[in-house]
């Protein structure tokens, strides 16, 4: 790698490479050494072609080279049309010829096992060693659709005609499944600049490619087909940096269903599974997660219309009643607001429409409109841009003979345009019947026409939604956290969960309020502790190898006297060596005994992926019955905080819900932010960790409860807390 | 009408007339008169046909006649393609001619007003008296595909050509929708038998023309398009009858958003949605409701299979693995199972797959099964169909190459068609690219190839859904409540809300377990109850006037003696009085104070459309911040009953979440019943009625508290209770 380079600034060899050689190009038009080769021609790709074929002089009129170091010139890219057995030789040549670049098709490498792991390996490090950027192996290739870099064996890419505007890359973790998307979205009216199926993704990743296209001035957004990220962290600071530079990155991330749950000690460790928190990753880093390639061309087309939406009341204009139900149906179902209209804007669309028909929303223009009368489609528009609390306007019918120069449909575009609302036209999915003539001077001017199967109100419900996480991040100010970086130590023997008095410390270092507590391992220190703490008072086994003290009866509540503890000390204690012969006890913690408030849990785990994730959720029912949890990825920012406690559907009950008082979010809040610190300072040490319950008050919190797990690797390393 | 015809026979003359008239034809090609004659002809009407115009001799070679009288032959329908001043003349001819059906486009009727409303209702009462069945006014007309009865000046229904099989039938409450969904349809591989628009369903309702179509042998299949039934109960019995029948109604339901909230006495009341109910609805009466025309194609064509899924076990077969994650997280997200298969059948794939291919379920042929071995696609199949535990198989490819007579295609056919596995084929929607050459051999031995664009697998969770009630309505049998009618009269003064203790007798009378209690007038009365009742016990006011009595802090709990009896009885007073100074006090109640028990509440309301329905959910919180809460429309069933209570997600704290005791579901179930009957055989008297709590023991059920609506209208007729 030329060190002056940025990692991304490597890869341009792969999307704008001067010259290439085709490694097996072959005269058998069934070879993929000669589709390859073939594709470059058909392509009309800008730049030089080198055949590497020892047995042939030249393929397609082209001169073949014997070998890479036999070619005149530099070489930018080499393609591999050549088995995996071939590989490793060929690589080193490319390095001694300094090949910049390379795609690898082959497969038989990691997916088949250890061997193939080992081969791939010998690969890698020749491309390290040599800075050679390489896509796959085991991949469909990579295509620049604007220079006719179309480096791909695949030759339906070929086989659909592309469109003028071309600013969406396309990046697959499969390739079959990204070579149909390709396609799909051709057909249906969406070309993409770049096509990189990733593969293996031996040395250049997912991430890689996504950094490309954030660079690349001619990419406006970013999609791709997502099984899992390689490198979380650096998907996330990509997003960012996407957000920064206004380029939406779009995923369609599967493998919702395969979730499935892991053996946890804490209920956030249970309730984490892989999906739900790469929905809060996605949510908090502002891409959009879609479920369908259509949804990828419906987002983009919106996108491409240069406009955002200003928020989510939309108002819809039909010239069929039913099908204006339906559409407001769909619009409600994915969020939006299909706002009752002022009287000022009815008022004025009574005025133009026929008495039959309806300026409630969705405004009826009725069949005249699309039969007779197609000027009724101006003078409603007029007065919903007039009205600033419309933020989009959706027609579901359009004038079908407006062409491009018909005086209507310039007025109608001149209305659009001097607007801020965002407007676009879903036509019945009629094949060949229900584009309007006007199409492509609509969208030209950046209203889009989108037919109704390909769900552009879905899109547009993303739109919304990515906007609305822009102007978010617009207005933060992201700041470094500069306070303290605190390290944990901790006393631990056997068990890797901690008793609850050192978690509780550890909280206490955090700052998170806990209760007044002491741990007594004599009666008359119980009571002593107890006088001093004031009564009534709780009583708890203290012991790392009785996490569940209920389970054990080795807690007593709401003790209110010295004899009552001293009964309370002696019960706990028996209780607890029935419950559990040889358990160490540290002893019998004595705490205050907290007045009831509104129960909440905050807890964090380690996911495979993101490292540690935060929990939050109300206590008992909510958390085990309804599962009414949100996530994030630590470490969170104030925003990520209010918007996990604002996810909740229980939240209701915090804000004063069923004679509740009105919960202090703004403690929920700071406990919140100070466990991310927490788990993310230390990282390696604590894998799984809930307080639970929090009780929240009108004012203040208090941590009841708290349990710890440590990792177990660590547990030589543990000394006495300092 | 002629009196020997049932109602749905009688609508014959407008599916198969021998002979219409078409009133206003036209010589002119722009008028609907000109359009609607050329459709018959062109659609190939075996009948005659008379056009009516008195100017003309003949229209495209057609005798014509001045009127309908001057018709020599009989007429069994009339097409009235006039405006709406000149059709009630032209009906009373109808009449005198004995035209047994007519079809009446012209708007201007009911949907435009007071005016209109008179005009539609002459002519109804015309229609009426004269037996004549009517579509219409206002529509868009009815076509039978099956014998060219094109009867519609929509030109469009002729532009699109239709399949062979012809089997489902549509009626629809919106014209334009309609016709749209009748070519979308079309365009997509699915033909209507028959198409209805009922306009304003002056004579002839959407409900009656299901009726016809359940009895029509031709129909396997009714779907529409509905925004609301004009009578429920009637759509509700015919239901019942297409479940005998095995035929399925699948319905577009709109005006899902538009639920909004009325004002309400009762949770009950508040909680119920015109959309919630018309799902319980749907639900409890085996309609399929589906939310777009896609959908009506899709669950048509996996219906005409002529299998029926044995339940939701579902196995993909991919070639592949992105395609076939993405469509195992659709199967999920639609409530299908994508089982671990057993080791058995994971043994046998495994044997025939390529090593890098995946047993597990997707199972991944690889992409060599969809490019050099599509003989792959048989081996898999053949162990799926042997294993028990597989309801459904998918293939999301299939091999491109295999026409009808290829040997493979043979034997994939016969292995399906000897099992009992509901099997299809889903194709990535790349037009022309991506249907097998087999396609044709492959549906007409009922294995459905359906675009994945269509969205199959939604179908395959409809039919799943639909199939399971079909075999529940099988096995149950249904019979009649036999049990004696009762009839409430209740004492009551100013308000509609009944006083708490009349609510309560009211409970009694339908064998609802209550507390035991009595109303206290004196202090002493109320010693003497609670002597008797035994303590703890609870005293309450009791006032029609003071419902909420929390609000008045007119009650007392776990009141333990004879002098906190006192005490408890003067401050009640008090407060009531205090709190409303004029309320009518009947006394104070006293009652036995229940233990705790896990609370649910069940309660009624009256739909303006369904009449009574009952509501059931898990007290407090579950009802008021999750509205975690089911619906059924009475009477119910006990299969409804059961239903109700396992559609709430928080019945897991009924058997045995959180340490609660498994509750009493027998009870629950009986209680609902009870609610059913009590509401069912006083509809006109009770308007909302909540038990609330009604508190569930691991034995038993009590209500803790009720609270009855009574209709205002009925104030006058009440007397005191017999």
């Amino acid at each position: 790698m030329t060190k002056e380079l940025k990692a991304y600034e490597s890869l341009e060899p792969l999307f704008n490479p001067k010259s290439i050689a085709v490694l097996g190009a072959s005269t058998n038009p069934h070879k993929i050494g000669y589709i390859q080769l073939k594709a470059l021609l058909d392509g009309g790709f800008v730049g030089v072609i080198y055949p590497i074929n020892p047995k042939a002089s030249e393929i397609e009129g082209i001169t073949c080279y014997p070998s890479i170091t036999a070619i005149p010139g530099e070489v930018d890219l080499a393609i591999f049309c050549v088995g995996a057995d071939q590989i490793q030789e060929s690589l080193k040549e490319c390095a001694s010829k300094n090949v910049k670049a390379a795609i690898i098709f082959a497969s038989g490498f990691s997916e088949i096992g250890e061997e193939g792991v080992k081969l791939q390996q010998e690969l890698a490090n020749i491309a390290l060693a040599n800075g050679i950027r390489i896509i796959g192996p085991n991949c469909v290739g990579l295509v620049n659709t604007t220079n006719g870099m179309i480096g791909t064996f695949s030759p339906a890419i070929l086989a659909v005609p592309l469109h003028e505007e071309k600013a969406v890359g396309y990046v697959s973790q499969s390739g079959a499944f990204g070579v149909l998307t390709y396609m799909a979205a051709a057909q249906k009216g969406l070309s993409f600049n770049y096509f990189v199926s990733v593969g293996n993704e031996m040395e250049t990743e997912f991430a890689d490619v996504v950094e490309y296209m954030i660079h690349d001035p001619k990419t406006k957004i970013i999609t791709g087909y997502l099984e899992g990220a390689k490198d979380s962290k650096k998907l996330r600071h990509l997003a960012h940096e996407a957000l920064d530079r206004q380029k939406p990155i779009v995923l369609m991330k599967t493998g919702r269903s395969t979730a499935g749950s892991r053996a946890a000690a804490s209920h956030t460790g249970s309730l984490a599974g892989s999906d739900l928190i790469y929905e809060a990753f996605f949510r908090q880093s502002g891409i959009v997660r879609v479920d369908d390639y259509e949804d990828i061309i419906t987002f983009s087309k919106l996108f491409l219309s240069n406009k955002l939406p200003k928020g989510k009341n939309t108002v819809l204009i039909t010239s069929s009643g039913g099908r204006g139900i339906n559409e407001a149906d769909r619009c409600e179902g994915v969020g939006l607001s299909i706002i009752p209209l002022c009287e000022k804007t009815k008022k004025e669309i009574k005025k133009h429409i026929p008495s039959f028909g309806s300026a409630l929303n969705p405004i009826d223009l009725t069949a005249v409109a699309s039969v007779t009368n197609p000027e009724l489609f101006i003078a409603p528009l007029r007065a919903l841009v007039a009205d600033p609390d419309v933020h989009n306007i959706i027609l579901t019918e359009f004038p079908l003979g407006w062409d491009a120069d018909h005086p209507y449909l310039q007025e109608f575009i001149d209305i659009c345009k001097n607007s801020d609302k965002f407007v676009f036209i879903t036509t019945f999915p009629l094949e060949g019947m229900s584009v309007p003539k006007g199409k492509d001077e609509l969208e030209k001017n950046g209203i889009p026409v989108i037919p109704g199967d390909l769900n552009p109100i879905k899109g547009l419900a993303k739109l919304v939604e990515y906007s609305e996480r822009l102007r978010k991040h617009q207005q933060t100010i992201h700041q470094e956290d500069k306070s303290p970086k605190k390290t944990i130590a901790i006393a631990r023997e056997s068990d890797s969960i901690l008793s609850e008095s050192q978690a509780a410390d550890i909280l206490d270092l955090y700052d998170i309020p806990t209760t007044k507590r002491g741990i007594a391992t004599t009666v008359k220190e119980a009571v002593h502790l107890a006088n001093s703490i004031g009564y009534p008072v709780v009583l708890k086994i203290d012991s790392a190898d009785i996490p569940h003290k209920t389970e054990a009866d080795a807690i007593r509540l709401n003790v209110q006297n010295a004899s009552e503890v001293m009964k309370a000390f002696t019960e706990i204690y028996e209780n607890a060596l029935k419950f559990k012969k040889d358990a160490q006890i540290n002893g019998i913690s004595v705490q205050e005994m907290l007045p009831e408030g509104t129960e909440v849990i905050i807890g964090a785990t380690k996911d495979p992926n993101f490292g540690p994730v935060i929990m939050f959720g109300l206590g008992g029912i909510f958390v085990e019955v309804f599962k009414d949890i949100s996530f994030r990825v630590a470490p969170l920012t104030r925003a990520d905080a209010e918007e996990m406690i604002e996810e909740v559907k229980g939240k209701a009950l915090l804000k004063g819900a069923r004679g509740k008082v009105h919960a202090d979010i703004e403690a929920i809040i700071s406990v919140i932010l100070k466990v991310s610190k927490l788990v993310t300072e230390n990282e390696t040490m604590i894998e799984e960790l809930d307080i639970n319950p929090l009780i929240v008050y009108e004012d203040g919190i208090k941590a009841a409860d708290a349990m710890i797990v440590v990792s177990k690797n660590l547990k030589e390393k543990l000394v006495v807390r300092g």
